[in-house]
């Protein structure tokens, strides 16, 4: 496996592999991967010559008062799954070679920013479509693979590919989970054994409201149910979200039928989880 | 010349010119066509094996009280001069192909945005670097061509092009004039011969302007000079701006030296005229 450490060398990596006519998976990231990013990985290298990952902690996608600076980082043992998951290249770049001085430069969603996390974290899709296209842009990929677990973030990013006729076919994969249910998250680490095991709350109330779906009890009925059942786990400090809504709008569903995003965000021992389970009936 | 009018269309013509190996320059333009639009198509047509033309009038980059109702259509005038400029590709798309139902991304080029016309137009460079941006996703130029005319928008675009390390080379031309001066704008044939016969005070204006910059004169005293030659002409019914500015950032000039760029915006019969030169000393 190869390592890039600056945007320009990627772009004339890029620009080689795109004449050699070799296609190219990316999946960004930002590192301390878990098997949910390796399912990532070995999707893309189904389905491409080449494989990048790109590891970037962004800074511009997390808020003031948010873990920027706690962010696990961990690259020795993230080159060492890599290579195992078979990617070909690792994109790894520096904050100052990203955002050089001067930068100024946004990407506005709206919309669908606005709700969910977006009402939590007011700044934090404007700096995940930004990173999302410069990346595009650096590695010119043919395909790009995202996690569902992010469910918000997947539909934002599809908007601006739509939105901005961006050359690249996006690919939503499923969450990985632990045996438990729990799933699959860089935060999970911050968690005390207590809060480990409080955590299960999230995808047991997830399943349980998707069962309510099928049995087509009514959204607002459902929310309801979601939102008792996550405040009666005593570690969840504050639920910001659970309920039922429309997967293409993000707002909240009113009447059953159709297609349905289940999901939570709570906090645990001051760290922020999320999780999602889209269900049609 | 071929005629392309939907974004899947150019998108598909871009991928096999890609994939031919054939270099592409893109002159985006919003029609009514004049010589300095012709003179970016011919030095297109110098550098490149493929020379695409878009006309496009975007009505995101106008205010609600500008003129994208009276804004001059002439395509076939156009297209007849196209054919003798030497364009390969004119790519025409209709406003809803460009902006589907749903469409809701911008993009937000900070600093520079909030001067000069960004002042007295505050949502024009946003819908600029948007329009630009999905032009030159469907459109992969390896080279784009801009008129040095609009030299605020070259800047805007220059910086999105950095800031988002997209994969095209920017050109700025030359502004072509009138053999009076007058800089070359689909906007001047508003203007009676009355008013056409005042707006030659404008390049005058910064001719002589270009003189006292070359004399050592303070930049805030040529500001002063270059704003009252232009009260003093009665069919000048506003100067929204005038005066020396640091080409880079836009701000003020206070101290002589060093790159200049010499900048006017005005009103003349209800039609905004804007003009500059950048010299050096």
């Amino acid at each position: 496996m190869e390592t890039i450490r600056t945007p320009s060398i990627m772009k004339q990596t890029s620009r080689r592999l795109q004449m050699q006519g070799r296609s190219v998976g990316l999946v960004p990231t930002m590192g301390a991967l878990h098997e949910g990013h390796l399912f990532l990985v070995k999707r893309a290298r189904m389905d491409n010559d080449i494989v990048v990952v790109s590891i970037f902690v962004n800074p511009t996608q997390f808020g003031p008062n948010e873990d920027y600076e706690k962010y696990p980082r961990e690259t020795d043992n993230d080159i060492e799954k890599l290579i195992k998951a078979g990617a070909d290249i690792l994109f790894a770049p520096d904050v100052q070679s990203v955002y050089p001085e001067g930068f100024s430069t946004s990407i506005e969603v709206g919309g669908i920013t606005k709700k969910l996390c977006g009402l939590f974290r007011p700044v934090h899709f404007s700096g995940v479509a930004t990173i999302v296209n410069k990346l595009f842009n650096m590695v010119t990929p043919n395909r790009a693979y995202f996690g569902q677990k992010d469910f918000q973030q997947t539909r934002v990013i599809e908007t601006m590919i739509a939105d901005l006729n961006m050359n690249v076919e996006f690919i939503r994969c499923a969450t990985v989970r632990e045996s438990d249910g729990l799933a699959m998250s860089s935060r999970n680490r911050f968690l005390s054994p207590e809060g480990r095991a409080a955590a299960t709350t999230i995808y047991k109330t997830l399943s349980s409201a998707a069962e309510q779906v099928k049995a087509g009890v009514p959204p607002p009925e459902i929310t309801e149910h979601m939102n008792e059942a996550l405040r009666a786990e005593p570690l969840v400090e504050v639920v910001q979200y659970a309920g039922v809504y429309d997967p293409l709008t993000l707002d909240e569903k009113k009447a059953s039928g159709g297609s349905s995003l289940l999901a939570i965000a709570a906090i645990i021992e001051n760290t922020r989880l999320i999780d999602n389970i889209v269900i049609e009936v």
